[in-house]
């Protein structure tokens, strides 16, 4: 008898069988990272994530060096987006035999001067033979003073709902790349987004220590998923007005090339890494102060309601669009 | 332009990559857990350990709850070999699309049950898709006081070399799984040696606070291995008495029934889980009498020598075995 779970399916089960009520755990499975309480105001934070090779990147087409560059990125994005500090990393490689030496030079490469521009260190980890493909798996420490950390759990009904960027931009880029297009210049900026993803460390920072968040997560399997969870963490419900959700000529663009939806890429599409967050609409031309100071941009693409669920709204139209983005278990 | 590396050469050329000097870090690559200092006179340990399906277990005999109590248990017996004491973990899973959810419930019952014996919190993790195989990776952290913290580097010549259990039983319970013996209630000591190791945190512990001991790690890859580590990280060599390597009729019956040889095991063997360790000739009674009063029983094997490399002696002959034992990258 086999049953399938999805992705969601399993945290949940695995986060029924955690621990409740230790007093130095302040969260467990639910956010971006683990909280546990460090010394003084000081919070630790941990997070885990597992790069597998034909399920997260393709070496037909991601380089040895922006794909180390990314197995830090995605780890560093879940400390940005509880507003800490990376501190150390943990790396562990799954490798067949064929592996070349000079691939693992440049993937490595990538990985510590990603890691050293947000001061982290590696400290060590393990190299094991796998029988098909690579599986890389970084644990990243961080910290972050509890006064300024941000959960999932804290949006409130009435809170505008933000992206620290253009979502779709990393599914388009995908795309491209899987129809032969990643060497093209003219897309650059998309198949970087895929490749060779930013997090945003300093931002969730800024964001964090602002007081004007309420809570933050990063998207990594498109908003329609993420902000689910962000609700679902929160007992809310959210609206996200479709008129409302950026996107840029060249992202339309490669959608057309493709045969993609633009909607789709920016609802369901993984990967962009984007800080997701909610804040009072009061706070809103201080927040849009603060984000200018770092010569940044921002978008706000709803409001958070009592409720539950995702509704995408397209004049007088309203439709459920929770839990609607990429599966990393099931797809 | 392929060329092959084997585990040792591939963290090599990592540690040759890692920061040096960096203030708070104790130690990288190069013992059983990357440590750094925590705050006051406590150090943090970190380790990670990678489990892949076909290479490291076998589904076909290795049951789920007994793979979930090993997967906690390869790493809490790094924690051991610092004379840690385990404190939260994180956990990956890479798993096919097929996995079936029973296999996984008796999975997390394992592991979250060896995890709480030791009073260790599972924090989070991740959970994705693989295409083939199952790949299970644990992130363990530990603490440890500054005063008491054993590492690789403390052998010097002179010193004597222990054991605390039988080397190469988990080589033979392997071999006996392989050979379809592994539910034979005759061999059950050996079996549950590979499928269900125990690791050795009380005993490394009380080694660790008792001042007696110079350097200590665990053994995964065979005393062969393990020991040239050890020796390599201390600058010093090793005599192995093969006379003193201890073994049971049980392990020699059954290497006979597989056609193995105990020696190689014991040698060559991976996974065993034991502490090896060294130790003044001067400190054996007291060390003997400490491990009596644990109700533990260890084996002096040898002794550290000036130079390098490993030995094993027989009468008067000596050759070298260094690194002659299971290479999880390459083998």
């Amino acid at each position: 008898m086999s049953s399938r779970l999805t992705e969601r399916e399993l945290i949940e089960k695995i986060r029924g069988r955690l621990p409740q009520n230790q007093a130095e755990i302040i969260k467990a499975v639910g956010d971006d990272c683990a909280v546990v309480h460090g010394f003084g105001q000081e919070l630790w934070l941990y997070t885990v994530d597992t790069l597998v090779e034909k399920v997260h990147f393709d070496r037909g087409w991601h380089p040895p060096y922006l794909l180390g560059r990314k197995a830090a990125a995605v780890n560093l994005s879940d400390i940005a987006a509880m507003g800490g500090i990376p501190q150390h990393a943990l790396l562990s490689i799954a490798a067949p035999l064929s592996m070349e030496e000079s691939w693992f030079d440049a993937f490595m490469d990538g990985f510590l001067t990603r890691l050293s521009e947000y001061g982290v260190a590696l400290l060590g980890g393990d190299t094991v033979k796998s029988i098909s493909g690579i599986v890389l798996t970084v644990t990243l420490t961080g910290k972050v003073h509890a006064d300024h950390i941000l959960f999932r759990s804290g949006a409130r009904a009435g809170d505008l709902i933000w992206l620290s960027g253009i979502p779709g931009e990393a599914a388009g880029g995908l795309a491209l790349c899987r129809a032969g297009k990643g060497d093209d210049q003219q897309w650059a900026k998309l198949v970087a987004s895929h490749l060779d993803p930013s997090p945003e460390v300093q931002l969730g920072m800024e964001l964090a220590q602002s007081g004007l968040v309420s809570a933050m997560m990063d998207t990594s399997d498109g908003v329609a998923t993420d902000l689910a969870h962000l609700c679902k963490e929160s007992g809310v419900g959210a609206d996200i007005m479709e008129s409302d959700l950026p996107g840029s000529a060249l992202l339309a663009e490669a959608a057309c090339l493709t045969r993609c939806s633009p909607l789709d890429w920016a609802l369901k599409g993984g990967e962009d890494y984007l800080l997701l967050f909610t804040s009072a609409p009061h706070h809103r031309q201080a927040l849009e102060q603060l984000v200018g100071r770092c010569k940044r941009e921002i978008f706000c693409i709803g409001r958070i309601r009592a409720g539950k669920g995702v509704s995408l709204i397209n004049k007088e139209q309203r439709r459920d669009i929770s839990y609607q983005g990429y599966d990393h278990f099931s797809e």
